[in-house]
């Protein structure tokens, strides 16, 4: 898939080399990330930064990558109802809004809006995550985060054991993850969830048609035995049809410590998309795990700075230009 | 008038010369705004966008117009309370605001505000709206826009034959690019309004003083058939007196491609304001136009830039140097 | 005090050496803020801008000061409440938002956050205001000030005269300053509030130990009759415990020309935090000072961004390169 000038719409999107292709450019974003060089790629270029919904970190990780490469960023951080309220249509805030960026990321509670919108723009635009469809950056740096920690075990994702843990019915992150994941050969993916949340059906099948091992299970102890990957996720407890079945499971799949030293392998790499419920019953990782170095939380974050890079350097045909624009930074690195 | 220092709050301070200058500045700016060109002219400038009232589109406008000039933003996005809650003055505000940005755009609710913060101000302040006041950049963007339709058609300002349609009672951006136009010679000007919202009798005699021709009805098939440009504007349904005033003019006033074939003239050019109300039942612009070349509704919010970037450059006063610190870019720019 | 890679987290942190080493580099960046140079020094550089309660003078100010370093900014405005209300720590916050960035201004409305915040932090964090606890910048550019002003009168901090009036009981403002100007010698201060909202006795008492002379009233007039600086604060009415005690102090803690000429020394400085309260009955200081040359509440903000510039410059060690990135700048400066 070429994505110069491309909308980054949905996961589906996606084969291995186009994979391939932008985390090999995330790679060579890390020097500028970590502050060892500076570019000015993409000097004068603007970022529009539309953010119909609140989201603190996804806005302000798209803000930053832009910025690293060099870029301005314009931003809107809520729903300001005005132009909506007066029954403005998506095409016409599109045609407006792509006539001042040279890029637009988009974040908007409904369902295929940003789709809809990236129709009427005359600028690429890069889904932020439209409601409960698609987050398709979120997705890529999850699987990023995979290669690269399997890569410290000079491993790749063929071959992956995986156990996904919590909310599998309406969690938007795991869904996208695990199609994404379906492109590679032989995983042995372990779904873990209380049973009325259990992962679609139309995945699992995508999984077996594509001669993964599937197990589903409600039990957490079991499912993380034999994997390299535990991804957690948050399961919100009004996701549960009576408050019977929210009691039934609470904290059963909250992975502690103790937990992780009793049941997984040596360096069992642990995952969660955050923000995690810190709170003692919920069900998502505690934080007596913060000092466990194969707690990855933070590096997914950090890696989504570089897949964000990546996607605009590509989406704007610049990837082979950073270093040409690049020299040192000039102001202390050291905490990095 | 001289633009170097000054505010910009009214389009009364404008005359012919003064608008010539900006326009000619503005069409200047078609490299930059096209990602031909970037230019450094503004390089450590900051813009103080401050917004004490919502709008996205503007205050993003205003925001790319100083990025693309090489300069900074620094803004607020709404109405933050908590200084004018407290008792404090436009005055003090002014103040402060003043000392940390080279230029500031500013849009408050209240009529006449900007003006009193522009007294204090110790930079240019640019008026991006007060209430039902006086928006100069948009009137300027919008007669920039008919010079712009017009020179393609090799003809000036003078003897245009203009409709303007909707409600001409409240609406500021009607009120204020009639007074412009006023500056021009031979105009044919039909106000098309429900009969409690007409135009008010000041700008009519305004025009009848400076000798321009002048009709008013509240029909709207007759009055666009010999026109250059039909300038429809937004009818708020809360403007009428009563429902039953509001029933009666429903959707008699909303263009669409039909009655456009039958009744416009070849290449007539479709203006409006922005935001437009899409549905069905508005009296503006049916979504049936957006196929038409003469919709120039995305083109004016296109030339809003242009029209800025011109505003910032004569007020910093670096109009004649924004190609001396340019450069060609170095990102895609295909999909302009 | 080493501030390399420091937090900047409470005034209880500065010697009197770190002090002058603030002050001088802030008085370095007077070219800067006056627009006469442009640096290049922290190009690619960004500040998380993290405000998580409402601050348009404070957020703005960092900003700006980040800016004219050279550096980007990617800022929150308001309590997004997203993440917190799913129980996210300020552990998780901090450790996402730090690998975004190069250092972070926060602001939060509970005392104590920032500093929690900062611990989780992998970069320096400056706070901008944790409730009614700390906000060192705030202290600093006050005490800035202080020496700006009586240098203009070759005198230095030392041998001060200083009234505090207003709310010295909650006033996180006078507290701070009163703990820095404690570090230095032979102060004569006088302290004016409503009996109820006197200064706390421990701030008293530190003073006394440090052998500055106190002087503790409810009268305006008699002290300030002898002072070289006047430092106003803000009384809000809820925080006296009855109407009738508010009722008593209404407007006797006001100070305008008036009672300026009959008695002040000349040219004794007026400051105050602001926002003030410009209402006729508000204990602050009058609009019909605002001519007065030796008002110096909007120097006050102005030196803001100087002491931002040099605790940005000093924590990412930049402050010996900044003149090295340096050139003029470009544009109308005819303004200040």
């Amino acid at each position: 898939m070429e994505l110069t000038g491309s909308h980054i719409l949905s996961i589906s999107q996606f084969d291995r080399a186009t994979i391939d292709r932008i985390f090999d450019v995330a790679d060579s974003m890390a020097p500028y990330a970590a502050r060892q060089k500076v570019t000015r790629v993409l000097e004068g270029a603007i970022l529009g930064n539309m953010f119909f919904e609140p989201s603190t970190r996804t806005r302000v990780s798209f803000g930053c990558a832009f910025n690293l490469l060099g870029g301005n960023v314009r931003e809107t951080t809520g729903f300001e109802t005005s132009a909506i309220a007066k029954g403005e249509s998506l095409y016409d805030t599109a045609r407006v809004l792509s006539g001042y960026s040279d890029v637009i990321c988009m974040r908007h509670p409904e369902s295929g809006s940003v789709a809809e919108f990236a129709e009427a723009s005359r600028v690429p635009v890069i889904n932020g995550g439209d409601g409960p469809n698609e987050h398709p950056s979120q997705a890529l740096l999850d699987l990023y985060t995979i290669r690269r920690e399997l890569a410290g075990k000079s491993r790749g994702i063929d071959g992956l054991r995986i156990a996904m843990i919590g909310d599998l019915k309406y969690g938007r992150t795991v869904h996208s993850l695990a199609k994404l994941l379906s492109l590679y050969e032989n995983l042995q993916l372990v779904f873990v969830s209380p049973k009325e949340l259990a992962m679609p059906e139309s995945i699992i099948e995508l999984m077996r048609e594509r001669n993964h091992s599937v197990t589903v299970t409600d039990e957490l102890t079991e499912s993380i035995k034999n994997v390299d990957i535990v991804y957690s996720t948050r399961i919100q407890e009004e996701r549960f049809t009576s408050k019977d079945e929210a009691d039934l499971y609470r904290g059963r799949f909250r992975l502690n410590q103790a937990i992780y030293t009793q049941f997984c392998e040596p360096n069992t790499v642990i995952m969660h998309p955050l923000p995690r419920d810190s709170r003692a019953d919920a069900n998502e990782l505690d934080n007596d795990l913060n000092q466990n170095p194969n707690l990855a939380i933070f590096r997914q974050t950090d890696n989504g700075i570089l897949v964000r890079m990546a996607l605009f350097a590509l989406v704007l045909d610049v990837a082979d230009l950073v270093d040409k624009y690049a020299h040192d930074v000039r102001w202390f690195t050291g905490s990095r």
